[in-house]
């Protein structure tokens, strides 16, 4: 028996989507009003779905409090206030902060957290604004 | 050919998380400010999909107001303003009611219902704050 | 490595589930008060998912601009201010303007548009209102 | 001491914006697309505000039940599922059912049945989209 | 020039409605199922308004942090998780935990706290589902 | 009579806090994280509310359609996408893009604009977050 539970934390940055051996043409071109050299940004929404079978006395598949800490710590303290082209260790220099690769970097920081208190994470879902959002399930 | 079915309904309740053969304080160190005494509540929302092939004349898998009927006589009646610790016959005593235990014991009340209507139970989702879900698939 | 990337749309509609070979009583019995003969209407919310593989370069599983074109083109204009059961050209005639039935032929109206762009379409959800939606995942 | 409390309802409902006396051409410039002969429509989202001094027993300005119950029977029966230009019979005949003039409606509907329950009518709000709403106070 | 300035806290409490001089029938005639002697729960959302003109150096009315410190410590550390007929100190013995009578407790909760940070207190919202919110503005 | 109408536009952007006059130390103690300097970023939602007498013919205060484009012209298209410490006209150097300060620039870029469509501006509503915003009602 498999219940997935999901957290829901926030965070506010900055970006801007920009290939620096481009022209500013084709940055504009590819990116439009996202080239913008001075930045711009969103309040992002993640939501972390982790699997596993409830405890039979406590009925959890992880302490959710415990989900929200690893969270807080290796993802949200990282990004909250940033600018994720420049302040972030887990983002490789020179690569997009799109939505859909953001999904994917946060995966890695988590994964192994995530196993250690005994559950399995099964997916990283952002919502960049109310109309666009990626996810990732691991492969 | 499957299309799948979501109907949102929604219960106010009490609760606590409490294991009664712990101490206060291994229950507080646990449950945090969930194992208060004197209970706590919720506005829960609950997401449940059907899934089957829509019919060729009405275009429904089922109908949506028989998916509604089912949901308030079987889950939503016997939860809402309801303390979820004391007051519900379906959740076994001494249970935590836990998100993740109630998306299981709720698809146990209406996956018969659903077959009757000549379409399948899903997911059962169900949302206890803006930040906490959990979902059940069945297996 | 596959992500999934999800644009959220709108449009205002009107429409009436009806079956012309009913009676008014059994379309009274079927369809409720959406049997309305003058019609009724609802604000619709779409949200359609692609999936792939992000581009090393842009992070793009497909330009988000592109994705909001092709919805824009062949179904938003199509459906925004429309009678569903009279003024759209991929609606069949007679075929009731269910959820159900609507997110399906969403489907066929876009799956080539998205594969064109190097994407394959994953999932088309549709909110009737914030208690009913419907999804279809292509078989 | 005074003191507001809001109920929200909601209906579905289909219209157009469209002045007999005027050419196709000038409705469509003046309306856009609502002036679509074949009517659209909205979830509309309606949220009604009493105000008075709490009961000292009760805690209650008037209670909510009685207020659902007025909105239910004095708008939302008529409106809901309805064609707000052919079927409302609180709606004059030409009178354009913008959500300015159905707030102002929906005032005159209810002031007296609010009174009489002991509270005062203070504002009619109503969401025809999630981007455009109307509010009137009776002044 | 007068701004104002919201900042949204949320808790999560249990509460009845509960007359105890009343027989249980009279209580179940005026608090429906908000009777029930077990309790039921909410998630509150609270919105608290201030007012004052924008500090030309800081562009604050008041910093904001301190405001959800305020409401933090004098009033959701007080009531999350609570049942707010038993546990909470500002709420008198006997008084009913409506919406209606909370936004008043909690304004005399927060008046001087926010005083002394050169701002004026100006409305306290309280929303205990979606369709159910009250409003006081101090006098 | 007097209605009230209301016209909701989002727009996505960067800024900082910090007064360039104090220390790293004192903008940090005042800011918080907002004095981030590679900045950081939010997705604002404006709710713009204009108010008059409902035209007879029309039913409109005034049309939702010209406001909608005075906002984008003289707000939107200047703030979305951009850091509003560097990139906007009418944000005078130096001074805080807080939400305070933004509702009453916005005023002042859009009240001539509504009263030659024939309607007054009533209120800036500026959401810096789901937690967070100003109003300002231009006195």
């Amino acid at each position: 028996m498999t219940v997935y539970l999901t957290r829901r934390e926030r965070f506010n940055a900055a970006h801007k989507l920009w290939v620096k051996d481009w022209s500013d043409e084709k940055n504009r071109e590819m990116f439009g009003k996202c080239s913008n050299k001075n930045w711009h940004g969103h309040n992002y929404h993640l939501y972390v779905t982790v699997k596993g079978q409830p405890d039979p006395v406590t009925g959890f598949i992880m302490n959710v409090k415990d989900l929200s800490k690893i969270l807080k710590k290796h993802v949200v303290d990282k990004l909250d206030h940033s600018n994720m082209n420049l302040d972030v260790d887990f983002i490789p220099e020179g690569m997009q902060p799109t939505t859909e690769n953001l999904v994917v970097l946060i995966w890695q920081q988590i994964e192994e957290q995530i196993k250690e208190h005994g559950a399995a994470l099964h997916c990283v879902k952002l919502y960049e604004t109310e109309n666009i959002y990626a996810e990732y399930y691991g492969e």
